[in-house]
């Protein structure tokens, strides 16, 4: 549509406030939880008015579901399925990402908790909309999990006894359970001790022996 | 000290005061958190005055500090450290509770989700005072669970190879995951699915072959 293309159109500026609110509430929600922190704060950390805002987002749940569907969701394709892709095995992907990701992270970090886990134990219980938009999310993470266990399984990594669909929901509980944990424990010895399970876990469900080759890089 | 057994000492008085106070206070936050029960919410569900909850708890906080020790504390060696003893193979003890005590919950029960987990996420980020007792409480259960995988080692039960000192972490953990996702979740399959692969694990650490012998009893 040729006629279009001189001018921007005006959806882009749109989805680029869109955005820029939502990236400047992710944050501010990650520390102060999603009732703590009201929509003035978040204005207050865009160059954007609080009308903008309104059109984008007509309530605070609005933006509460954008957070969700539009900043969780990617992130957890990018940072812990979309990685997974460039292993031949899933398996030692799956390891070397915790111990990254979440062993490699600072206790400033680690305090804030995971994002996903923060929102799924204030607001499931409170609010129907968020709580199906937080299972989607959860479903999203179990289901492309399983896709890489599938993958495991067919190259002979993953023992064929093993139900994916259950270890893939385990792996993801694993994940919430660590941030959940080493938000309560700080630092200390917690990671190590945890992620030494859970490689048991790992070498319990693997093919191959001994433990999986991951080095610690944190 | 004769003298003083004619009258009830009212050191006992006070004792039933401070109790039915936290016991009050108790499902209060489990259900609504520590920010979102105020000290009227509490004196309302008591026979007793404002005054005396506040000759008991000069603050709000020094109550919120009270249920993780006097309530959440006894709650985790009543529930998930005492009923070991009666267990010869206490990994059969563990792996029974989870299934009784988390797989037979009620979805209403589930949604609340776990005392210290809520409590964990809630206020170990916001206050020191809560963090030194939240993560007091979970070296309490990590420390208990400890003593039995080492009883369970000593018995040949437990793999000798196994650090359980990690296995004890992972184990909590576990719990602590198993109530953040199906509270998130719901109830449908998931409990089985994380159940599964918890027992796969514990397959893992054990010296017994098959898949220990427990029952579906929820």
């Amino acid at each position: 549509m040729p006629s279009t293309q001189k001018r921007r159109p005006p959806t882009r500026d749109l989805a680029r406030t869109r955005a820029e609110i939502l990236a400047a509430a992710f944050p501010l929600v990650l520390k102060h939880g999603f009732q703590g922190v009201s929509i003035d704060d978040v204005v207050a950390r865009t160059r954007h008015t609080k009308g903008a805002l309104f059109h984008q987002f007509p309530t605070k749940l609005d933006l509460g579901y954008a957070l969700v569907d539009e900043v969780v969701r990617p992130l957890i394709k990018e940072r812990w399925i979309a990685p997974l892709e460039s292993y031949d095995n899933p398996l030692e992907g799956m390891l070397h990402q915790m111990e990254t990701l979440i062993g490699g992270s600072t206790p400033e970090t680690l305090k804030l908790g995971c994002p996903l886990n923060n929102l799924v134990q204030e607001m499931a219980p409170l609010d129907a909309g968020f709580r199906t938009r937080l299972q989607a999310a959860l479903d999203l993470w179990v289901g492309e999990t399983e896709k890489h266990l599938k993958r495991a399984q067919e190259k002979g990594y993953l023992k064929a006894s093993i139900d994916t669909h259950a270890a893939a929901y385990f792996i993801v509980m694993a994940h919430e359970g660590f941030y959940g944990m080493l938000k309560g424990l700080g630092k200390r010895d917690a990671f190590a001790a945890l992620f030494a399970s859970f490689k048991s876990y790992f070498q319990a469900i693997s093919n191959q022996e001994p433990v999986l080759p991951v080095e610690m890089t944190a």
